[in-house]
């Protein structure tokens, strides 16, 4: 019964997302590069970061335009990551959510400024000039997690780490801290976002804190193991890149069996600090995590 | 007199800005992350805009702390579009500042990821935890005008512009509009930056505003003028390069003379902005359009 109502919620949520990203990425910006963008970020991905903003907003009752805003922010610096990372000069792909990435379609120079200009359209979005249905306080407050999470100490750190690390044999430790911050700084950024938009007790917000920390690195666990179990047309992207490109994964530190577990633990850890949370309803958000943990793509 | 104190102001102000990015850009980012992002900003380049944005703050008696974050925010997007602009797909470019640019330095790949991590920093540093003394409001204010100026209608979009001309007869028209959004946008943000940290009329903020639009456009058109004048050396990075990109400027579209006549006349409008803004000390402003339009470098 839940998990119905809970396939409902997910699909009007998508539906509203993919609705306020058309109308906030432009179609009419100079030189195709509008056309880059928004090739780039709609009509397709999983949006779990807007789902998981819009889910702990829910779990707060909070400000539902802020939250949106800070749903599709978030997902233009995912989006932007993506198109970067699939440049030649990093992972050099050419498939993406099912189609060719946005270099190979609009030419390497567009590609990095569409990316550019989606880290700046994030922003942009954060802090619509009238502040009556974003208050100036909540818009700043979302602005500084998200470029927190984005930045040298998250999201791109993390990618260094990772570019500096092909062909290299990893501890678990040093994996760990990289897809901390590659992946999970913004999944967790995703999960306080959307806290931010209401009222939360400070063991409120580190129990959602916890909640996206195990939440992210299970995400990333997972995505390891659909790189080596599942076809690219399934994933939607290239199968199998982590090991042509020589890179340290969970499966090849752990071995698969035990990538498997360590989900399932991660899984545990999110749905446990959830429940230490005490909000009134944080149905969404656990069975966010179970989806996380039990997709195949 | 005046210009004595003007030039003793300016070389306290590039000092503390210096300072300033020396403390806000990381050395400590993992796997070399940081030393190219500082690599990238410190010790290098006119700092028109945080000057800009310091004169704007004393123009209106602005909040000190607000501005110098400011300041360090814009040069940090200036400094990434750099860092981007000058990578293979795009200028294909190997000096800046006098020295080999990033890419050449560290590799593309960290060059970009530099990049990225920059344009998140500036908005970090506009966003710091403690509001006291930085006001939340203002925190917001300062991230729209920053995110608008480098994204798709501004400073990005006018690079896709550039993109899309290469080879390309364009027009006077075409050729502003191009500038406007690409070198305009954020130096005029910039003076807006600066004014809102303090307390302006409708009036001011818009006379402000048109100095800001006319000092863009005039910084453009002698940087045009000095890509034919000067040498490297002067310059400080690779002279010429429009011509041998085969790309449109204000030299190829109006020839020389009148190239240098209209940047006489865009200071004039700035200069009589400024005077029609009523502001009680805009002696800093004034001064540095005059730096702007004539410099040699």
């Amino acid at each position: 019964m839940k998990r119905d109502e809970f396939d409902q919620w997910v699909r009007a949520e998508l539906d509203a997302v993919e609705s306020a990203l058309d109308a906030w990425v432009p179609s009419d910006s100079p030189a195709g590069l509008g056309l880059a963008m928004r090739y780039g970020v709609l009509d397709g991905g999983k949006r779990v970061r807007p789902l998981l903003v819009l889910a702990a907003c829910e779990s707060v009752d909070g400000n539902r335009e802020a939250a949106m805003r800070a749903a599709c922010a978030v997902e233009l610096i995912h989006a932007y990551s993506l198109i970067h990372d699939d440049m030649p000069c990093m992972d050099n792909d050419i498939l993406r959510r099912g189609k060719p990435t946005v270099h190979v379609q609009f030419g390497e120079a567009q590609a990095m400024l569409a990316g550019d200009a989606m880290q700046a359209l994030a922003f942009e979005v954060l802090t619509p000039p009238d502040s009556a249905t974003v208050p100036a306080a909540l818009q700043a407050r979302l602005c500084s997690l998200l470029a927190r999470s984005a930045g040298h100490a998250g999201m791109a750190g993390g990618q260094a780490i990772d570019l500096a690390s092909i062909g290299k044999p990893l501890d678990e430790h040093t994996l760990r801290d990289m897809h901390h911050r590659k992946t999970g700084a913004l999944l967790q950024a995703s999960v306080l976002m959307g806290a931010a938009t209401g009222t939360t007790t400070a063991a409120q917000w580190n129990a959602l804190s916890d909640y996206g920390d195990a939440l992210g690195l299970a995400f990333q666990v997972v995505d390891d193991i659909l790189d080596v179990t599942q076809a690219s047309e399934t994933l939607g992207k290239t199968a199998g890149k982590d090991q042509d490109n020589n890179k340290p994964t969970y499966v090849t530190v752990l071995g698969l069996d035990a990538a498997r577990r360590h989900a399932a633990e991660l899984r545990d850890k999110a749905q446990a600090s959830l429940a230490r949370s005490g909000l009134a309803d944080a149905t969404w958000l656990s069975l966010l995590a179970d989806k996380v943990v039990d997709r195949d793509n």
